[in-house]
């Protein structure tokens, strides 16, 4: 068997995104910058991807600037809020511990350049608590900035009232909705959004392109100058293709988001069920709370990698926390931030179902894991250690 | 006929470009920062891209950095020797009158913190003079920006004279190569490049990508902050499909160019000799040391929009310079630099054409030019002036 359960680290084109995009390589290649009806061809699909995007979060067209992911999509919200704050006086920022680098590097940067981050805990459950936003929130804070759903353990965040404190405080409030968008239902106007990154491979659209939704009257700061594209605020020929399958790919996404999300959270609970069997090992994260596709899991005694390494061979692409950061071999400051210590965050596992998951699947996997915890624990001088009661079991 | 002749703006992507991406959308869609083999196959193609791109420009791999496009490059380069000088004290940066608005903007904002920019003037073959460069360059020059090849005009720069004078006197050379490579041999080490910006749009690969060459040693400014891709010096996931399509064009062209190039200047001249028979008429830029598929004239009395149109109606693409600045009623930087006054630069049409471009072609364009240009002095006030002795032509 052969199963794909690492969508949080990308997802794959959908047909329908392929389809939209095929004629815009293949065919209507033109500028859209160009004044020639083949170039304006390529202009009005923008426009379109423009509007359809911008309907499927409550925006206004205006109100979406393509970026090349959502990456660039965090660093320009972030550093256009910053800005905006400057030229007040206004330079403390709110964020929490569980962020995507992209907005952990960034801030880091701010506090460079003089600005105060005050970064939220989040509880054992990984959520924010709104109270402790409450309480930082000082005269000189510029910009809330609170992912919408974890990457590595899928929590979902309380935006509804964050949107609300801010907007009644007038701070800017971004979001960075990658692993949300697409996967549950977000309107930027019921929410009070201010600015929100998403990136359309994490949806099934093209991997290189994503939006930044900006509220009418932010202005951004520009990351990339040059050409007067996207009314100026983003330089660079648009990516006509990319940006076509992304408007398909989140359409499509969002027209059966509620069917995909009630599926998704059905496997992703027997999943759940059948991994919590295993002993010693915890769910990370709120069960409930959660993307309807994402478990999160730690088990005592063993090495993520080898894990990662072992389940691949049994077919199965899964991923230890965030690809993001994969290569490092400091643990997740996401599965610190909730508490794990650092032996117990090193042996975690993110898999993160597509929509096609089947039932059958999802025993594959549960049986696969619990042969390969098995499997590692046996080689395992830790747990040898933890069984002959040396040391206590924390999980 | 329909005749795309608008190849600056952007190219076709070629068949071997779309067949070498296709695999990595619809199969190998793994996020190649992942562990397993599926995701590892998207590194590997990463970096055989990587490889392959590298060879073609003389360059190492790791000098390799994947970018949105060109522009993204151009920022991340010039801000990058810009923090260099910085960190020493040498805020004073040498640029030229003719670059891409993605150099010019760039460089205007480094000025409002602070830097000095020369912006070198170019003689009416839109060529800078080297003896101008030696005399900008002062003990706190910490870098020269100067574009391989113009994007309106398509005059090419002395581009190893200049990189030998960077190098004697160690300041760091970038170049905005976009529309030079693919198109003309580059090789940075023969030239001296330091930094060096490409998109893979104008030759021929798709939209959306593009790298910056900078060589060992020099240490680069994140732009995008986030994710440990790109040895840490370009956060977000890879565009896979684009870098792999983008290398598989590069290969492609560059493994044509001298061909190309022979059969594009033949065509070339052949379509200046057919355009200067019109009367007040003038080719832009040097005839000879220009892109081999680059026309840009100027018409006296007509303006350069309704020209556009018409030769649309006629089947037509053409530009009346670069597409990043079309809608903005400025005339074209370039041209004035070149000295051409605002009216005559007002009148302006730029023919780039393709590698399948034929002589039937050509001299359909010709004959097309020819009676637009007519048509529209027909309804010209300014040239019914000028045929009645009120001013003087100036071409």
């Amino acid at each position: 068997m052969k199963i794909y359960a690492d969508n949080a680290a990308t997802t794959k084109i959908s047909r329908t995104a392929v389809e939209a995009m095929l004629p815009y390589i293949e065919e209507f290649y033109g500028n859209p910058s160009s004044l020639y009806s083949f170039g304006q061809k390529a202009k009005e699909a923008l426009e379109t991807a423009r509007a359809s995007i911008a309907e499927c979060i409550g925006a206004q067209p205006r109100e979406i600037i393509f970026t090349s992911g959502g990456s660039e999509a965090d660093n320009q919200a972030i550093l256009s809020a910053a800005a905006i704050g400057k030229k007040s006086g206004k330079m403390h920022i709110i964020s929490d511990q569980i962020e995507h680098h992209a907005v952990l590097h960034t801030l880091k940067k701010l506090e460079k350049e003089g600005f105060s981050v005050t970064y939220l805990p989040v509880g054992t459950d990984g959520i924010v608590k709104v109270e402790d936003l409450r309480a930082a929130i000082h005269e000189d804070t510029c910009l809330v900035t609170v992912m919408y759903a974890n990457n590595e353990i899928g929590t979902i965040q309380p935006i509804n009232e964050i949107g609300k404190i801010c907007r009644e405080k007038k701070i800017i409030f971004h979001t960075d909705a990658v692993q949300a968008v697409g996967h549950i239902p977000v309107n930027v106007v019921d929410e009070s959004i201010d600015m929100l990154s998403a990136s359309a491979h994490k949806f099934h659209g093209p991997k290189g392109v994503g939006f930044l939704y900006a509220r009418k009257g932010i202005r951004l700061t520009n990351l990339i100058e040059g050409g007067a594209q996207e009314r100026g605020r983003r330089a660079g020929t648009e990516n006509v293709p990319g940006i076509v399958a992304m408007a398909a790919a989140f359409v499509e996404s969002v027209g059966h988001i509620e069917e995909n999300a009630k599926r998704a959270a059905a496997l992703r609970d027997r999943l759940i069920a059948g991994l919590s069997e295993i002993p010693h090992s915890a769910l990370n994260g709120d069960a409930v709370k959660r993307l309807p596709s994402n478990v999160n899991f730690c088990f005592e005694g063993i090495e993520g990698e080898s894990l990662l390494l072992l389940l691949d061979d049994k077919g199965i692409c899964a991923s230890s926390g965030s690809a993001c950061t994969s290569g490092s071999l400091d643990p997740s400051h996401v599965l610190l931030a909730i508490g794990r210590v650092h032996d117990v965050a090193h042996g975690s596992l993110r898999l993160t179902l597509g929509d096609d998951a089947t039932e059958e699947e999802v025993d594959y996997i549960i049986r696969s894991v619990k042969e390969v915890v098995e499997y590692l624990r046996g080689f395992s001088p830790v747990w040898r250690d933890l069984c002959a009661g040396k040391g206590n079991f924390i999980l």
